[in-house]
């Protein structure tokens, strides 16, 4: 079985390499294709392809991706999410595809396709996580928050952060793109100016370049901190447990931001997370 | 005398045409020079150039401007505002470039350049923004908001409103970069989604569109009522009397803005209020 988790950036695909672990192989996203979806899994597979069954997650479901599938609405389990997705064949090829999640109608429109897959893998390798109530969060491009009771995803939320990120490096607040890597000073001034508003606080990365003479790595980390910062102060006073799902650089600055605000979390791998959620795609 | 306002997008230059009004004439912006800036100026003035001198005032002082000039820490009367301007020749022509202003070190770095201009020429038009406190605001690329004090401008934040709103037309917010002019049942919508975190609320302009069929209009009305609407919440409760300046289609969105928070203001011209802060420039 041939398990991916096809994203906007990038397609990586994973196959267990009989030893206990995973062999990866990484294409384009389907934000960045070159060829149709086929082609671009075809070419990815290379010669993994055979009689293996494959299982996607993510934005292969999208329109505009390999094969559109539904969303399924929250209150969602993960007996509804499997019912949701899509099988179909594709040449010799078996394909499933999971289903993404929408808020219901009523409710603030909102939807994800990917994160859905983490969280069911990560209830299947975390039985505490199924019990009670809990927030997971998933940062990246679109960070997302999903509220979970008793292993059911009622209600989840979009957060701009890691998208406004990028933009913000091309803007105006100078010289970020080619700059060194953000440095922690400037992600701890931007973690403390995320009381004041946004709007407001996003002009001093540029400001004390001009007044300051802070460095663009500076102003980098500033932003990084300014708009994580901003998105945990969305945060209840009295929440749930916390659990980070995502890649470790990014799930550490947001323990870190956290840890910032007093409040503690456990962090998951999110391929581990994606594996354990595409196993579970099909009894 | 000709007078102009050189910013980074545009240069506007003014000549009274001996009839109670303004002749005017247009160049590229500093941040969009096509050649040396001393080059660009000559060939906008063309015919205009000869014995009458030149006053400026915006991002012609930047540094990468026509010429540098520095600027001065608030609290700034117009006394220490005129007094801080650059008078210099290039080549024939007598130039005069206004200083920008700047918070003082200790205080948040920020910076205006052209804005000083507009208050103090604001202050010549208004009397009565002359008495007592008063707030200011530029709506603008770069918001900024100056408060007032028997005519002293005391301090100034800078909000990045009008930028992050053209750096999310460019976004996967979805095809809002060719979409009709904003719909008013969007900005009212965004003005109404203003109270919920920013961060939070901006995703919800895709995801309306993918699934209540709202149109990349709405997105982009949803947009633009939720920044200024997110800009404006920074007011507090009892603020001084509010002026608003700049161009009319602009201060419009936020006069109605200020009206659904039940806040009144008085709007002034901001090329009126920049012509006659540079006629104040010199005695």
């Amino acid at each position: 079985m041939i398990l991916g988790d096809w994203g906007t950036s990038r397609l990586r695909l994973f196959r267990a390499d009989g030893a206990g672990g995973w062999a990866k192989r990484e294409g384009p996203g389907i934000g960045a294709l070159d060829a149709p979806a086929a082609e671009v899994l075809d070419r990815t597979l290379g010669d993994w392809r055979g009689a293996a069954p494959v299982r996607l997650a993510g934005m292969a479901g999208a329109r505009g991706g390999l094969h559109e599938v539904g969303y399924v609405d929250c209150p969602a389990d993960e007996r509804a999410w499997r019912a949701g997705a899509a099988r179909f064949r594709l040449g010799d090829l078996h394909v499933a595809i999971a289903a993404g999640l929408a808020m219901p109608p009523g409710a603030v429109a909102d939807v994800m396709r990917g994160e859905e897959t983490q969280i069911f893998g990560a209830l299947a390798l975390d039985p505490a996580l199924g019990r009670g109530a809990q927030l997971v969060i998933h940062p990246g491009t679109h960070s997302k928050w999903a509220w979970i009771e008793d292993g059911v995803v009622t209600r989840f939320r979009t957060f701009f952060t890691g998208e406004l990120y990028a933009l913000l490096l091309k803007s105006t607040l100078t010289r970020l793109e080619g700059a060194a890597e953000g440095e922690a000073a400037g992600f701890a001034d931007g973690l403390g100016a995320a009381g004041e508003p946004l709007l407001g606080a996003l002009f001093t990365a540029r400001a004390a370049q001009l007044r300051e003479g802070k460095s663009a790595g500076w102003a980098k980390g500033y932003l990084s901190g300014l708009l994580i910062g901003h998105e945990l102060a969305a945060l209840p006073e009295a929440a749930a447990p916390i659990t980070l799902i995502g890649a470790p650089g990014l799930t550490d600055a947001y323990a870190d931001a956290l840890a910032a605000r007093g409040r503690d979390c456990q962090r998951l791998d999110g391929d581990a997370c994606v594996i354990a959620g595409l196993e579970r795609l099909e009894d």
